[in-house]
C-alpha cells in the first residue's frame, strides 16, 4: 500500500536496506503456543568486530532490557549485528550472538576475547507463551544466514507476536533519501512495534471504540550512509521519538522505547595512531532529522499494514490495520 | 477559543496556575526596536530557597542557554522562581534573580551565599533588536510583583517577540486534571513557543505555502501537585516532547527544546536527618504522562491563538494563527 | 589481615552482608583451561521481583557489557539478584537468571512475563579460556543456593580468573557503619577486581618493576540500609569511583568500570496508588559518600589480599599482593 | 617548588598555556570586604564564535551553577572564552561575556544574535563578601585583555577567595606532554580549587588536627592539541575526577565538581556541507587520560602552593600549604 507520510522521497526498497551494505533476516517460530522469533540487522558485509561502525542510541523510556548500549554510548561504535527478539529470550540470543561472533572472528583468524552484542526486545506475551523462551541459537543463525535486502515485514521474526496501538504490529521498515553537495544519502528505519493504546492512534481511518491499553515497547533501528560522528549519530537517533508522538503516543510508563543507529560511512586510518573522518556540517543534519521522523513514522504504519489479523493465546482477536484501511477505501 | 485537544478535562483557569500556589507574571518591553520581555513562574507562595520544590528536567535538544539545570538534575530541587527571557538577556536576568533572592532571604533573616537561578530563553531576534539586551532588573521585579493566576498569554513577557511555525508565537498555557484514590490532581503547562517551520505545522486550518524555517526553540514549564520524587518528575518532563512532534516538528538542529517541571507536594521532616515523602505508584504516572502531552500541545496552540499579527524588524509580516482559524470558521 | 583504610568503623563481617538481608554465593569453575565462575548477590530474602529494591548505578567507563542498567536507571529499582561472571558468559548467565526468576515467581503464584536481570562481567581471558563459556545454568543455581553472609573472597566465583594492578585480583568486600539520629546504618561494598596497571598501584609495599598493563574492568556492588530514593542511590554509587583513583588508576580506556547500588529500606504502600517513603536529608549523604570511598578502596585491596599467586594460560606468573605484604612485614 | 606527581613530562610553562594558542588572564578584586575576581581562559587567538573548538564536559557532582554546558554537550563545541568567578557573580559575568562577544563579532562584521557563554564558579564566601557581587564588566574585560601564557597562580582572579582542603586554595595549573607517531601533544589543566576537608588531604607533609569541612567546589579546565572528537573530549574530561580522589576527596555532597575541556585541533571544511577531521585512535587516548590525572593533581597542589596564608571575613586564619611544606623541609 502506498503511504504518503512526509515530503521526502523514499529509496528503491523503501526499507532499511536502501542503505548500501545493510541486510535483514528473520527466523519466525510458530510451534505450539510459541509465536515469536528473531530478526537480525546485518550492518555491513564485513566482520563488524574488525570494522566497527560509528553508532549512537537514545533511550526514550527505559522500561526495557536491550543489551550493549553502555558500550555503544561510551565508544560510539557497533561491533556486532543487532538482534531483536522477545523479552525473555534476550539471554539466549545474546549467547548465540557471542557464538556467531567467535566463529566469524575465527574465520578471520582473530581469537575473540570480548564482544558487545546488541540485543533488543519487545514483550510479545499476549500472542506468545514467552516463558518457553523458544528462540534458540539455530534461529539466530537462520536469521543471519537468510539476511537480504528484500526482507519480509509484518508478523515475522521478532515481530511475530507484537501488537501496536491494540492492532497487530510487527516488523516495519521505510527509508528516505536526500542530497547534499550533489551526493545522495539515505536514512533507513526498521521498527519492532509493540506499543500504544488503540484509542490514541492518530490515523484517520480508525473506528471509535478500540480499547487495548499501552503495555508495550518499540525498538527503532536506524541506518544511514551519511558521514557522521557518534555524537551526531546520537542526535539522529533522538529524532525517532517524533514518530510515536505523531501517531498519538504519550510514551507510556511501561513502554521500552529505544532507538539505535549506525552509519556505514567509516573513518580511514592514516597512521598508527590517527584516523581521518568525514563528517557532515552540523546544521545539515536537519535533512537527516526530517528523514528519521518520516521514515520511522512510516515504518510503524508499515509494521501494522503488513500484519494480518491474529489472535492472542487467550483467544481475543487482534485486528489488522489493513481491515480498517480497506473499509475506508470502499 | 475552545480547543479540543486530547480527552482529559482542564482545570478552572486552563493554565499553569490551576496547580495551587503557582502564579505567573510578565513584563513586556516595547521601546524603539526592543520588543521583548521577561516572564516569571513563581512556584509557591513561600521562599523556595527555604522550601525547595522537588523538580526535574529534560533537554530534548540542547542548542539553548538555560541556566541552573546542572543542580536541578543533581539535587532534584528548584530553589528559585523560573524566569524566561530572550537569549542575550540570560546574564542580566540571572543577576536580577540573584538580587531578588538575596533580598527575599534577608527578609527571612537568611544570609544567602549561594543560589541557583533557573533562567530559560528563546531567541526573539526577528522581532526584537536582541543585541540591546533590553531586559533590566526592574523588569524582572515587575514580573515577580505582578504575578497572578490570571496571567496574559500570547505576545507578552518573554513571548513578546517569539515566532512558532512561522506564525506569531509567545506564551501559552493549559492544564489537565485527573483523579487517583478519590483525590484530584492537576498538571499545568506553560510554554514560550519559538520553534517550527510553517510547512510542518499539523493543524487542519492552515493554507499551503507558508514557508518560514525552523530556527527557534521552545521552553516548557510543567507544574503539578501530584506527589512525585525527582526521578518521577524527570519522567514527567520527558513527555513534554510529544507535543511538538504531534504538531509536526522533527526537533530541528537549531532548536533549544527544554522542559522543566516541579511538584508543589513536599516531603515532611520527621527528625534531624530524615524526611517522609509521599510518592505516586510508578504505573499511575501514566495519567500524568497523558496530561503532559495534552496540556503542552494545547499550550503551544494557545500561545499562537493569543498572539496577534505582527511584523519583523525587517518589515516582514508575521501572521497570527487566529487569522487562519477565523477564515476556516467562515 | 587487618587493613587501616579510612577513618570509619566496619561492620561485623566487614563485607557486603553487614547490610541485613544481603547474602552472596559463588560457583567456581576449574576444569581444563576453564578457570572462571559466577558470583551472585542476593539483595533480600524476599522475591525481589515482587518486592523491588530502590537502586541506582553509575558508569565510570562504559567499555563493558553489564545488562539491565537501562531499566535500573529509568525506574530506580532492582528486581533480580545481581550476577557477576566473565565477559562471554553474560548471555548464558542472563538466561539462567530468567529461568531462576520464572521458577521463583511460579512458587509465588506469579506468571512472570518480563524481568530485568542485572548481569555484570569482567574479562578473565588471561587465566581462563573465555571462549569456552564454561558458566552454565547449574553454576548460577549453585551460587544462588549457597549464598550466605560469610562468603569467600579472592580467586573465587566471578573473581576466579581476574587480575588487578597486574597482581591476582578477584572478589573482595568490606563495609562501613555510621550513625544518624541514634540509628546505625551500614554501607557494604563488593568488587570483582580486574583493572589497573601494576606500575600505577599506590600501595607502599610494592616493588618497582612490575609492568602488567591495564586492560581490565571493575564491577562495584554497593548495598545499604540507609533510606534513600533512586536519585540519592545514584549519587552514592558515583562515589565508588574514588576508590580506584586513590589506588592509582586513571580510568583506562579499556576498563569497564561500573557501580550498582541498592538499599534494603523500602517504601510502604498507603493506598492503591500511593506510597510513603523515608529518605535521608540530602546533606547527610556525606556519611554514606565517605563510607563508599573507604569500603570500596578496602574491598579492592581485600580482593587482592585474598587471592593467591596464580598462572596465566600462557604460563606467566600472576603474583599475589600478599607476597609483597609479607616481604614488607619481615 | 618542584613537584614530582606522576611519571610524564610537563611542558615548557607547566601550565594550561603549553597548549599553543591558549592564554589566561585574571582580574583580582581587593576592595573593602570584597576579595574575589574573575579568571578568563582564552581558548584560541581567533574569534571562537566564528571558529568553534571541539569541546566536552563532565559533571562529577552537580551542586554548581556553571552555565553553557547544555549546548557544549549537544553540539560538542565551545564558542566563547571560559570565565571563572564566584557563585553570585555568574549572571554579571555572563552578561559581560555576551557584551564582549557582541563587540568582537562586530569587529568581524558579524551581527551576533545568539551566543553561549561558559561561566564557571566556586563559592568564596568565607573570604569574600559574596553578596556584594563585586565582579563587574570592567573586570571581565581586564582579565581578557591581560591574558597571557605566563599567568599568575594562587590567590588571584577567580581563586582570590577560595579554599582547598581547609588551606588557602586558588588558581593552579600544570601540563603534561606525550608523543604519538612522532608528534608531540600536550594536555594542560587549570583549576579553581575550593573543595575538600583538611583531614582528608593525602599529602605526607600535613599535621594532624586540621579540621575545616568540605563545602566547596572545583572547576577543572582542560586544553589539548590532540585531535579528538567531542565524545573523546568528554572521555578525557571524565579523567579529571581522579585528581581529587587521589588527594583524598570523596566528592562531597556540597561540592560542585565540573570539568570542561577543549582541543585546539580543528576540522577542515572540504565542501559546503562536509568537513574532514583527524581523530586519535581510541586506545591511544590512554596517554591523554594519564596526562589528565597527573596534570589535574599537580594543578590542585600548585593552586595551594602558590597561595599565601590568609584570613576569613570572620578573622579565622587560613593556612597555606607552603607553611607545612617548609616545616617539613627543615
Amino acid at each position: 500500500m502506498d503511504l504518503l507520510i512526509g515530503e521526502m522521497e523514499h529509496g528503491v526498497h523503501n526499507n532499511l536496506c536502501d542503505v548500501a551494505g545493510v541486510t535483514v533476516g528473520h527466523s519466525t517460530i510458530d510451534e505450539g503456543s510459541s509465536h515469536t522469533g528473531v530478526t537480525v540487522v546485518m550492518p555491513c558485509p564485513e566482520n563488524p568486530f574488525l570494522h566497527p561502525l560509528t553508532a549512537g542510541c537514545s533511550v526514550f523510556n527505559g522500561f526495557g532490557k536491550t543489551t550493549g548500549l553502555i558500550q555503544v554510548e561510551e565508544l560510539g561504535t557497533l561491533e556486532t549485528p543487532i538482534a531483536l527478539t522477545n523479552t525473555l529470550n534476550v539471554g539466549k540470543v545474546h549467547d548465540a550472538m557471542v557464538g556467531y561472533m567467535l566463529e566469524r572472528c575465527k574465520k578471520d583468524n582473530i581469537k575473540l576475547r570480548s564482544v558487545n552484542p546488541v540485543v533488543c526486545e519487545c514483550n510479545d506475551s499476549g500472542l506468545n507463551d514467552i516463558a518457553l523462551r523458544a528462540v534458540e541459537e539455530k534461529h539466530v543463525r537462520q536469521a543471519i544466514e537468510t539476511a537480504s535486502v528484500d526482507f519480509a515485514q509484518g508478523a515475522v521474526g521478532a515481530g511475530r507476536g507484537t501488537r501496536c496501538y491494540g492492532l497487530k504490529g510487527g516488523i516495519g521498515s521505510s527509508s528516505r533519501i536526500f542530497s547534499l553537495d550533489g551526493r545522495t544519502f539515505t536514512v533507513g528505519a526498521l521498527v519492532q512495534s509493540n506499543y500504544g493504546a488503540s484509542r490514541d492512534l492518530r490515523l484517520a481511518c480508525l473506528p471509535e471504540g478500540l480499547s487495548a491499553c499501552d503495555l508495550g515497547s518499540i525498538i527503532l533501528i536506524l541506518a544511514t550512509d551519511l558521514p557522521v560522528d557518534a555524537r551526531q549519530m546520537k542526535r539522529i537517533t533522538k529524532r525517532a521519538s517524533v514518530a510515536m508522538a505523531r501517531l498519538g503516543s504519550y510514551i507510556g510508563h511501561g513502554s521500552g522505547e529505544i532507538a539505535i543507529g549506525f552509519t556505514t560511512a567509516r573513518a580511514k586510518k592514516v597512521s598508527e595512531h590517527f584516523l581521518i573522518k568525514e563528517t557532515v556540517e552540523e546544521a545539515s543534519l536537519n535533512l537527516a532529522f526530517r528523514a528519521v521522523g518520516e521514515a520511522c513514522e512510516e515504518a510503524i504504519v508499515q509494521s501494522m499494514l503488513h500484519a494480518k489479523r491474529d489472535r492472542t493465546l487467550g483467544g481475543e482477536t487482534v485486528h489488522s490495520l489493513l481491515e480498517y484501511m480497506e473499509k475506508k477505501d470502499t
